[in-house]
């Protein structure tokens, strides 16, 4: 059996069209963007033409769009000027945030002193709204950071309530999106956040860029400061090729995405059904049985394995050719347990290995068969 | 005739074999360095191998080596880092640096109200070292930031003396070696900088990727938070595919270093001739006819264009197929005039077009020929 990549959570193979619009970029567009002439213009014209597109997706307008080296650096852009810039003093976020928010806010209160206040999460991974409500009483500057799909147990947060919510108590909502644009269609008319972060790699383009939805009059400053490039908001010559890319990887993502979310959200299907029915005591960490409240990309299990076989279980299922991740995306190198799962399972599931399994178009039904198999082993023996 | 790409120190075309290498890895390392399964080893086995090459052409450990999305970036994180962290209270850099140093200094002065101050330049654009050492003199904690090549002029600081004397006076050094990194050979063990900052598509290879060099122990903490990559230094999923277009960037660089800086060296010197011979009246700025002390890769001159005509010069060359820059190369776009040209020219020339020149590989002499030949035309007529 050739190796088989669930993954898709922490990254994606690229499209071969991906990958042969950058080689075109990278062959025939060298100019630096920023230089008049016509080799810079030629590549200033791509770049607009991607804001242009991506900004039609999103239902924004182009000068809304702000490309940056990926997801982390736009959530890092976002919550340090809303600190610096804007004089945000709270922040409300959660726990179960990726770190490219956790950590930053972490360091804005240690730095600007502000007010921190994680709302609460329930055991399924869902946020409590009405508690999120209570912390947005009072009168000073907020903003609220909470990501759309949570990438360790795929929870989908309703955005448009979550935003219309904090909107309601004039606080400024930016989402870390990073595991829902490209597998979703949004439209930013409808859904009032300020800010917004997507990366081209969860969605089948390139690692190395991704953007920064930033609505209209935000009066953000840039994090990176030299040149111009972005409107102000982003210095350094810009990735034309990792950018056209990015915007080739999203056409095709919501040129194909019904029938493709349809393909998917089957696999998921079949391996729910496939390994409850091998493995009875599976137990499913978050929401991410729910078809409403979960993307259809990614599964969390959590698997009834003594402590003994559970501590070399990814190294195993690596050596059978499995890729799949414990705890969060971006995180499967560090070996830290995951803090997403600490604030939602019980002391006796932590001890039990859980592993998020993550799906793609490039997955098969033979694959789920092959892991389930394999997983099988562990409980068995 | 072709069109003529006179403005390689804006950016450079890549290699084949740059855009080969990244060609070769969007196709078949997509993992993400972070996860610990096959897919994710395999590319960070090219990421740290990628690190390797780089810093043994530094003659630096490995660790040295950060990765960055380019050398805004890498100066910004550097900057920013030294005075947050390092409590650095006291900045000494010139009016000749590049934006990406110039704004990050403004900003820290403004927000951490240090001190900043200018070292004197002549009028060829060199640094007045005694100047240097007397604003040396003093007990606080200070960063000399000075870049090794001029991006507009060309000049070259003798980088050694100067990290040397800064040395001397327990200051930290640092570098922006954007121009020079890929074009020169440099042994950072001889050299006693402590930072130091390069773009690969300053040297054929990718636009997006750069990197810093850290000298070990140094205490920089990232600009970007959020995952544990790049040793803690840089959090965001890594470029791969452009970090090994950096490696292979440099390496034939490096390879190809003493024919190919022959090759572009005479073109530098043919054009000096030429323009010298055509246009007498022509005048060098900084000190870019010095063979030693200035880039074998760009020329700055002064032409003797009467005012009405000299405004829509770089349209007119652009309308004949011609490449080149007024200003700084990541500034054709914003029309300023020139901040580093204004330190150094006479009232009366800053009135004539200063045009920027600079040449690779890719260069011919029979497109110096066309180049002075159209340039005759704006002082005839």
């Amino acid at each position: 059996m050739k190796p088989v990549y669930f993954d898709n959570a922490a990254t994606t193979p690229m499209r071969d069209e991906v990958v042969n619009a950058i080689t075109e970029v990278m062959k025939n567009n060298f100019g630096n963007p920023s230089s008049s002439h016509s080799f810079g213009r030629s590549s200033k014209s791509l770049i607009e033409q991607s804001r242009k597109t991506i900004a039609g997706y999103l239902n924004v307008s182009a000068g809304e769009i702000i490309f940056t080296s990926g997801g982390t650096e736009a959530d890092n852009l976002i919550l340090k000027s809303a600190v610096k810039d804007l004089k945000v003093t709270k922040i409300i976020t959660s726990k179960i945030e990726h770190h490219a928010v956790l950590h930053t806010v972490e360091a804005l209160q240690k730095d600007f002193n502000i007010t921190v206040n994680y709302v609460n999460i329930d055991k399924k991974g869902h946020i409590d709204f009405s508690h999120l409500e209570s912390l947005l009483q009072g009168s000073e500057k907020t903003l609220v950071s909470l990501m759309h799909v949570n990438n360790e147990i795929g929870n989908i947060l309703d955005l448009e309530r979550a935003a219309t919510l904090a909107k309601t108590y004039n606080a400024l909502f930016h989402t870390d999106a990073v595991q829902s644009v490209g597998h979703y269609k949004m439209d930013l008319q409808d859904i009032p956040v300020d800010f917004l972060v997507a990366a081209a790699h969860k969605f089948h383009g390139p690692k190395g860029v991704g953007f920064a939805f930033i609505r209209k009059n935000s009066s953000l400053k840039p994090l990176v400061l030299g040149g111009e490039q972005e409107r102000g908001l982003r210095a350094g010559t810009e990735s034309i090729h990792n950018i056209v890319g990015l915007e080739k990887a999203l056409k095709l993502a919501f040129n194909n995405l019904t029938s493709e979310m349809l393909y998917v959200k089957e696999l998921k299907q079949y391996f729910i059904n496939k390994i409850k029915t091998e493995i009875p005591d599976v137990k499913f960490n978050g929401d991410c049985v729910n078809d409403e409240k979960s993307t259809y990309t990614l599964v969390n299990v959590c698997l009834p394995v003594l402590p003994e076989k559970a501590s070399m279980m990814l190294f195993q299922l690596d050596l059978k050719g499995i890729a799949c991740s414990k705890g969060s995306a971006c995180q499967s190198g560090s070996s830290k347990s995951s803090h997403v799962l600490a604030e939602i399972l019980s002391e006796e599931d932590l001890q039990k290995p859980s592993i998020r399994f993550s799906f793609s178009i490039y997955n098969t039904k033979e694959e789920i068969d092959y892991v389930v198999d394999v997983l099988k082993t562990f409980i068995e023996h």
